[in-house]
């Protein structure tokens, strides 16, 4: 293995959708910021009155997951020694790269304000050569090719059952694999995502949360490695 | 191993301080949620310019750390199956104990004004038979005696160095073991916390974040435990 890519799908991550950017819940947020409407990240646990007429609402709004998962995959070992990559792709289909050695905001409000300033602006930081986070005009199935991408497993509850340790074996047998969590509160993955996957596997027949799946592949990851034998 | 504890040392988490109560920073925090200076959570992201004036204000007022711990100690398979207990101890030497059962708040305004109403009330919630999270009256020495934990390590980059293997074996060696893991951004732990401590173990010559070494340290105590084989 050359390096894993870690791929936060379907992530519940987007601007305030047109629909409801008229709604009280969002109007009193918005200006609360100083911020237009359309320049905000919807977040359930503000905008939840006006999210109930939006389609799929229950997948939606849900920033903290993609945070508390990158705050863990960029924290790891594997990541310090230059073996992980990661990709969010979201609801609306929209791809970006993180440069690994991103320090994500520890702070939930910063991240967010981060995440507003590259779905606006489509880099952080906006200006300048250094680019920590970009939104690429492609679409998922492009970037796993473009980027030499050979095995695609997804982690859902109804995939064959493995263990972590089985699995980080599998995944490391190849050149370049990726491992898909979804980075959403409920529902399924998108058609786009199944499109993309080679294997689907469980590890274990419950419901786990996003952040814990993340840590925990990562952790057989290392060890099956040996980041910590050096 | 008949279960294992995970103690949040010196946390950085307690309610605004007197000596800054009055400062601007503060009363408008406060008045805009609608609370008295005295109820309200220091953090750093929203006090900064009133806390330069605290004693070890470095160590303080980072309730984002201690949320991250616990959001990926509760969601663990380990603690699913009944083995893990969490204990947090803050940086004023209050022990709080958290029912495992307890879905964290993944939000984290949602998690902030939950530790103001511990740190008010003394328990969550307030009343009722049902108690998620209590603080408990003694010093964190008593609660080691008393709950017959026999066999404390801490984390610190300057310990013996250890593989998250090894140190789970060593913690599976015991009956009701504890690893300590810092819940604060800079310094070293008190006097307090080390008067506790049998052994300090460092999982690598470099700083690692609180909620990578939780989850790293769970994941194989996961492992030697064998959750994943049932």
């Amino acid at each position: 293995m050359r390096e894993v890519y870690l791929i936060l799908a379907d992530a519940a991550v987007e601007l305030v959708p047109p629909e409801i950017r008229r709604h009280p819940a969002v109007l009193t947020n918005a200006s609360r910021r100083g911020k237009s409407p359309a320049e905000i990240l919807l977040d359930k646990s503000i905008h939840y009155p006006a999210m109930k007429r939006l389609k799929d609402h229950e997948k939606r709004g849900r920033p903290d997951i993609v945070h508390v998962c990158l705050l863990n995959a960029h924290s790891s070992r594997l990541n310090r020694e230059g073996l992980l990559r990661v990709i969010i792709h979201t609801i609306r289909g929209e791809v970006i790269e993180i440069d690994p050695m991103t320090r994500i905001p520890r702070n939930y409000l910063r991240f967010t304000g981060v995440m507003e300033q590259l779905l606006v602006k489509g880099r952080v930081p906006p200006k300048g050569d250094t680019v920590l986070m970009r939104r690429l005009g492609s679409r998922l199935r492009d970037e796993i090719r473009n980027r030499g991408i050979d095995f695609v497993v997804l982690l859902n509850e109804g995939g064959t059952l493995i263990t972590p340790r089985r699995l980080a074996e599998t995944l490391a047998a190849h050149e370049r694999p990726a491992f898909v969590v979804g980075a959403f509160p409920r529902g399924d993955f998108s058609e786009e995502v199944y499109g993309v996957v080679d294997q689907v596997y469980s590890l274990g027949n419950m419901l786990l949360d996003a952040w814990y799946v993340v840590s925990r592949i990562i952790a057989s990851l290392e060890d099956v490695v040996g980041v910590w034998d050096k």
